[in-house]
């Protein structure tokens, strides 16, 4: 969370107010075999290894009919991201595009989004294959994948435009 | 965000300390023709009204580069959602599950995720179809959608399990 060093050519930053605007509350946390970044591979892989979301005592009620889901989308907290630049220059390529314009981790609000196949659950365990992300990395959130998710009723009226 | 009221048959709330973990900061916010909850879709569609992200003066830089995707990934906050409930009875059909088998906004962490068609970028305006929710949400983060995504470098060696 460094402000100014580990700049890339190219990289610009903000000054930023300390964030203010929503707090977030961990519901657990992910264990995957990713025990550095250098190992962390760039996308998640439906055939990649198995990782365990480790749910908090509190929320096990709530994976009440999860498992009739094949594919779940997980919502976590990139913790060592730092927040503050606009314009990034990637390793890979060297070439400078906004933040808004790339899946980095150093975002103004380090959340990301997996979507991964659900292979158990037991008890507070959820074992899931897709995952990219850190080893300990604070989980935020889990739900059925849109695409496999349908409500149970009627489409309400939309609005139109 | 009341915590006792409004609950129906079978649903379950926990109590909770304040959530303190991790604070976000709004980006922007979202204008959008649903002006109240029962205008809100179930679920966006790719073909519904346009929508516009509006981006706060400091980040709009942060869009470079965007525009050469068709397909993005929309984070906002569900700013009117309670987060205590780890069983729901959904109005659509009565049934009772845990919250992480639903996609209700009513979660520990109320994030929505939305993938969306970009449109047009003008300035700090970003106009895009495929969004359900209310008008003047707060917006957390935008990224090119996962499919279109392809990192310019080659694949790192991933760990094996």
């Amino acid at each position: 969370m460094a402000d100014t060093d580990d700049m890339r050519a190219g990289e610009k930053r903000v000054d930023l107010a300390p964030p203010a605007d929503a707090v977030l509350r961990f519901i657990g946390h992910i264990e995957t075999p990713f025990t550095s970044r250098d190992l962390c591979p760039r996308q998640g892989r439906i055939d990649g290894p198995e990782c365990v979301l480790h749910l908090a005592p509190e929320w096990v009620p709530a994976l009440r009919g999860i498992e009739a889901y094949e594919m779940v989308e997980v919502l976590y907290w990139l913790h060592e991201s730092r927040r503050d630049l606009v314009l990034q220059s990637p390793k890979s390529d060297g070439e400078t595009r906004g933040t808004f314009a790339l899946r980095s981790p150093v975002r103004p609000n380090p959340i990301g989004t997996a979507h991964v196949r659900l292979i158990r659950v037991d008890g507070p365990r959820v074992t899931v294959r897709g995952l990219d992300c850190l080893n300990a990395t604070p989980l935020i959130d889990l739900k059925p994948d849109r695409c496999a998710y349908s409500p149970a009723a009627p489409e309400k009226p939309t609005a139109t435009g």
